[in-house]
C-alpha cells in the first residue's frame, strides 16, 4: 500500500492509468486518505460532477492484513448531495483485495471526453481499462454477473447501478460481499454519481498471486490480534446481540426508547415495529433457509449480516440493515419485512442509498404523493428511480431535493443529507452528530446512541442536552481514526467499554507499522482528519449556520416523550473546540 | 402609507387582519421596507415555506403620488429558491392602488391551519378575507376574470397561479396591468411559493373613494416632477429606444456585443437573434393590431411595454420583455417570436419566473431531454409545470434544481437563482452583480450593462476586470435606493447621465416627505438596505463563497470573444467594502 493508482478519465485517447508512490500521503489510509486527497486536490468551489472533482477509493490502514474487522473501504469526493466533502465507507471484499494488490487508493480524476462507459480491471500485472457500453444502465447484480463470466469467480467488484450513471445525488458505490454479490454500499452523499460522472461503471479486482499484507512485527501483531478478537467476542453487543440479530436488533430498542422516527419524523414510536424487528428478521431468515449470522467480508468476527430469502426460499437480498429496515419501514409506515427486503434489493441493484431513499419516500408520503404504509407504492417509486423517469429522478436525488420539488416543509436533512434512524429529539447526542458532522446527517460519524440508549461507554440521558456535545465530540474524533484504519465501526462498542480492547487496537496499528502511537496520538489523528474536512467545507462556503438541525426539530415536540431538541446553537458550536 | 396590514393566516378560526401603525419602519418603503421586515422579523434559519417566514408586499415611498414612474411594488420574504433574503419588484397597478389605500405594506404571516384557499379584498372600508376554494389551481388570467365579475372593473389584483399553489421555487406573484391583466410579475426567487404557503390566492384592491397621495410641499413637488419627466424624455434610452422597441431593443445590441447567452450559456452570440429582436417584435405587434408603446402602470412616461397579438389579431400576451425573449429564445435556441410569446403567456398564467423557466429548459436541453431549438417541446414542458407533473415540478423548481436532478454540470445560477440575459464573461460588470448581489443572480440589482455596453454613465470595457467592482458597487447602492422609492429601474439611464435628473429625483422625495436629503443621504440609504440584506444572508449561513459565479464561467471561454470571467475572488470580496 505504498502506491496510488491515478486514472485520468479525460486523457487523450481514453482513460489513462498511472501508478505513483503514495508520497506525501504516507501514513494515511481509509477516510484520512480520501479526505486528505479531496481536501488538498479538489478546489472547494468545484462542481461535484465536474472535471475538478476526484473520486478517491481507499482501503483502511489495516485492510488486507490479518487483523479482524479491517475490511472497510472509504470512498471520498466533493459530494453532489451535500456540496461538502464526503467520505462514505463500506464493507465487502474489495478493501482487503485492493490492499493486497498494494494500492493505498484509486483516484478517478478528470472528465471523460465522450459518453463511453468504462470497466477497469486490476490484478497483480497491472491495470486494464476498456470501453464496455453493453453495461449501460445495468443493475449492480447484472454487472457483477457479467464480470464473473468475463473474469472468473475470484474477483471483487466496485460498481455503480443506473442511479450512478444518471448522476443522481443519492446514488451509491457498490462493493461485492463474500458471495460475490453487490450488497455492500458506500451509500451516502452520492458517491455513485461522482463515479458515474467519471464514466466508470465497474472496477474489477483480482488479487490472485498476492498475499496477505505483512506487519513489521509479525509476532506482536498475531498476539494482539488474538486479544482484539477476544475483546470483540467478550462484549455483549459485538459478541452476542449483533451476531444473533444483526444491526436490526436496534428496532425494538430504539422504538422502545421513543426515538424511532415514524411517519417522516412525525412520531417517535411505530406500532408496527415488532413485525420488522431484528428478532423477527433473523427468525424469518433461518426459517426460509437463509442465514442470520454472517460476515460481510472475510476477517469479520462480529458477523452482523445475513441472507434474506423470499417466501419460496430463493435469495432475495442480503439481510436488510437496521437503517434500511427503518428507512423503508417505520419512516414510511411500512411494517412488512418482505416489502422492505424487496426495497433493499432494488436499492442495491440500482445503486441507491437506502437511508436517503426511505427519507425521500417519507417526504413524498408527507406531500400526499402516496399514503404512509403503502408498500407497493414505495416499491413502484424506487422502480421509477431505476427507470430514470422524472419522478424517479426526484426521489433518486434524495430527501432534500424531493422536499424542495414537492413543497414539503418537514424534511429531515442536515447539509442536504437525510437523517438516519434515530430522532434527535429523543436521542439528543446523535442530534449533535447529525448537526455538526462535516458529512451531513450521519449516525456513523459519531454514534452517540451508545451512551444515550445502549449504556455503552457510560450513560448520558438521551432526552436532555447535558453532556451531548462532549459525547459527540469524543465519538467523532474516535470515529475519524477508526474509519481510517478500515475497521468496522461496530468495534467501537468493545472499544468504549473495554480499555484493553482499545489498547489492542492501538497495538495492532503499532505492530503493523512499527509505530509507537498512544491513545493521545490516535485522538490527534482523528482531529486532523476532522480539521481537513471542516476546512474543505469552510472553503466550500459552509459556516456554523449549516451545523444546525432543521427548525422543526426545535419547534415540534416528538411523541411519546414530547421533547424538542434542546442542545443550543452555542453548544453545537463547541463540538470542534477541543 | 402610515400603516401596515398584518394578516395572520394561522389565526384560530381563519386568517385575521390587523392594521397597525408603521412605527419603527417609518420612512421606509418598497425594497427597504420588505428587507427591513424580513431581516428583523423572520428567523434566518426558517424554512421558506414555514410558519416563521413572512411575505411582505410594499409599494415604494413615492407610489400612489403624482410622480411619474413610481408604480413599482416590492415583494419580500426568505426565498425558497436561494435560501436567502429576497426582494422582487414588479410594475402594474397594485402599487399605486395599495399606496392610495394608505398601506405601506401587507404582511402575510403564520401558517394556515388547513388547505383552504383565501382571497383578500381591501378597499377604503377595510379588509375582507374569505375562503374561495373554487379558485384552486386557477391560472392568473382566470383568477382575475373571476375577480372582475365579483368586484367589478375598478380593481387591481395580486395573485398566484398553480405554480405558487404548488409552492414551486420559481413561482411568481402576479400584478395586474392597466388593462386588468395579470401580466406584471415579481418573478424572482419563488415569492409565489411563499404566498402559496400562506394559503392566499389573490389580493383584490379597490381604491375607489381614495385620492392621490399628497406631498408636503405640493408646489415644489409639481415643479420637480416636470423636470423629472423632461429628463426622462430627453435621454436617448428612456425617451426613444425603450418607447419604440421596449426592453427587447437589447437583443440586437447584446448579441452584437457577443454577450447574449446562447444554448445554455455555451456561446455568446445567437444566429437567430435578428428574428426575435425588439425591432421585429414591435413591427409584428403593430402589424397585428397590438401595441408597441405602452406603459405597464399609470404614471409611466417611458412606456416600454406593449401588447402582443397572435396571427389572427387576438390578444396573446403582453409584449414579452427582453429577458423573457432571451430566456425562451436564444438560451434555448428558439428563434420564433410566436413560440416565445406563447411561453410568456403560459409563464404569466401559471405564475412562473420567465428567467428561471428559460434557464431550466436550457439545462433540460443540455441534459438531452429535448433538443435546442425545439419550441413545441419547450411549450410542452411549461405546460407540464402547469399540470404539476413530476417533470413539471422539476422545471418549476428552477434551473438549479433541474440541473441537480438531471445531473447537469453547466448550470448558470448564483445562490440557486438563474442568470439573466447577459453572459458575465462578455459583460464582466454584470458578472460582479450576479455574483455578489444578496438576491442571487439578478441583473436589476446593479445593471452594469449600462457602462459596459450601452455607454450610459461612462464606459467600462466589458471584457476586462478593471473597474467592474466599483461600477457594480455604485449601481447596487443606487438601485437599493431606487427600488425603495417604487421608481422603475429604467429611470437609471437618465439618472446616470444627467445630474439634473438625478437631482430632480432627490427633490421629488424631499418635496414629498419634507426631507432635506442629499445625494450622499440616498447612498447611505442604499447601503443600509444592502447591509440589512447581507446581514440576513450571513445569519442564514451565506459567506463570501456564495458570492461566486459557477466555475465554468472561469474555465470555459465564451465565443466569439473567447473570454472567461476575469474578476478575481479577492476583488469580488471588495464590492461591499465601501
Amino acid at each position: 500500500m505504498d502506491k496510488i493508482l491515478r486514472i485520468d478519465v479525460g486523457a487523450e485517447g481514453g482513460p489513462k492509468a498511472t501508478t505513483v508512490p503514495i508520497g506525501e500521503y504516507a501514513g494515511l489510509g481509509g477516510r484520512a486518505l480520501t479526505s486528505a486527497i479531496v481536501s488538498k486536490e479538489v478546489p472547494a468551489a468545484s462542481h461535484p460532477l465536474g472535471e475538478e472533482n476526484k473520486l478517491v477509493i481507499a482501503p483502511g490502514l489495516l485492510s488486507g492484513s490479518m487483523s479482524a474487522m479491517s475490511g472497510r473501504i472509504s470512498v471520498g469526493a466533493k459530494s453532489p448531495l451535500t456540496g461538502g466533502i464526503k467520505e462514505a465507507n463500506s464493507g465487502g471484499q474489495p478493501s482487503q483485495v485492493l490492499a493486497r494488490l498494494g494500492y493505498a487508493a484509486i483516484v478517478l480524476e478528470g472528465k471523460p471526453k465522450g459518453d463511453d462507459l468504462y470497466k477497469i480491471f486490476i490484478n497483480k500485472d497491472g491495470v486494464k481499462i476498456s470501453v464496455d457500453n453493453t453495461l449501460k444502465m445495468f443493475g449492480n447484480y447484472d454487472v457483477v454477473e457479467k464480470m464473473k463470466k468475463e473474469f472468473g469467480e475470484k474477483i471483487a467488484c466496485i460498481s455503480i447501478g443506473p442511479a450512478g450513471e444518471m448522476k443522481l445525488a443519492a446514488s451509491s458505490v457498490a462493493f461485492t460481499d463474500m458471495e460475490l454479490r453487490p450488497t455492500r454500499h458506500a451509500g451516502r452523499g452520492g458517491m455513485g454519481a461522482v463515479m458515474g460522472s467519471k464514466g466508470v461503471k465497474v472496477i474489477v479486482l483480482d488479487d490472485t498471486g498476492m498475499s496477505m499484507r505483512q506487519p513489521k512485527d509479525a509476532d506482536k501483531f498475531k498476539e494482539v490480534n488474538k486479544k482484539w478478537i477476544a475483546g470483540l467476542q467478550a462484549h455483549g453487543v459485538t459478541g452476542q446481540a449483533l451476531p444473533a440479530y444483526g444491526t436490526n436488533v436496534l428496532t425494538n430498542i430504539i422504538n422502545e426508547a421513543g426515538g424511532y422516527p415514524t411517519y417522516n419524523f412525525k412520531e417517535g414510536r411505530f406500532a408496527g415495529a415488532a413485525k420488522i424487528s431484528g428478532e423477527v428478521e433473523a427468525e424469518t431468515e433461518t426459517k426460509r433457509g437463509g442465514v442470520a449470522t454472517h460476515g460481510c467480508h472475510s476477517g469479520c468476527v462480529i458477523r452482523c449480516s445475513g441472507i434474506y430469502n423470499d417466501k419460496d426460499g430463493h435469495y432475495l437480498t442480503k439481510q436488510p440493515e437496521y437503517e434500511t429496515v427503518w428507512a423503508h419501514g417505520g419512516n414510511c409506515g411500512i411494517d412488512d419485512l418482505d416489502t422492505i427486503a424487496m426495497l433493499d434489493f432494488l436499492d442495491d441493484n440500482y445503486g441507491l442509498d437506502t437511508i436517503d431513499m426511505g427519507a425521500a419516500i417519507g417526504v413524498a408520503m408527507e406531500a400526499g404523493l402516496l399514503k404512509f404504509g403503502d408498500g407497493q407504492g414505495a416499491i413502484n417509486l424506487i422502480k421509477e428511480v431505476g427507470k430514470g423517469t422524472p419522478l424517479g429522478r426526484i426521489i433518486g436525488s434524495g430527501a432534500a431535493v424531493t422536499g424542495k420539488v414537492l413543497g414539503v416543509e418537514r424534511v429531515p436533512v442536515v447539509k442536504g443529507q437525510a437523517m438516519p434512524a434515530y430522532d434527535p429529539r429523543a436521542v439528543q447526542g446523535i442530534g449533535v452528530t447529525y448537526a455538526t458532522s462535516p458529512m451531513g446527517a450521519d449516525h456513523t460519524s459519531g454514534y452517540a446512541v451508545t451512551s444515550n440508549i445502549l449504556g455503552v461507554g457510560g450513560t448520558v440521558d438521551p432526552l436532555r442536552p447535558e453532556g451531548q456535545v462532549a459525547l459527540s465530540r469524543a465519538l467523532q474524533i474516535a470515529t475519524a481514526f477508526i474509519d481510517s484504519l478500515g475497521m468496522c465501526i461496530f468495534t467501537a462498542f468493545a472499544l468504549m467499554d473495554q480499555p484493553e480492547t482499545n489498547q489492542a487496537l492501538i497495538d495492532l496499528v503499532n505492530a503493523f507499522y512499527g509505530w509507537n502511537w498512544t491513545a493521545d496520538d490516535t485522538a490527534e489523528f482523528g482531529k486532523k482528519v476532522l480539521t481537513m474536512e471542516r476546512d474543505f467545507n469552510a472553503r466550500a462556503g459552509f459556516t456554523k449556520e449549516q451545523d444546525r438541525l432543521p427548525l422543526f426539530m426545535k419547534n415540534q415536540p416528538l411523541a411519546p416523550h414530547n421533547v424538542t431538541f434542546q442542545v443550543t446553537d452555542e453548544e453545537l458550536d463547541q463540538v470542534f473546540n477541543w
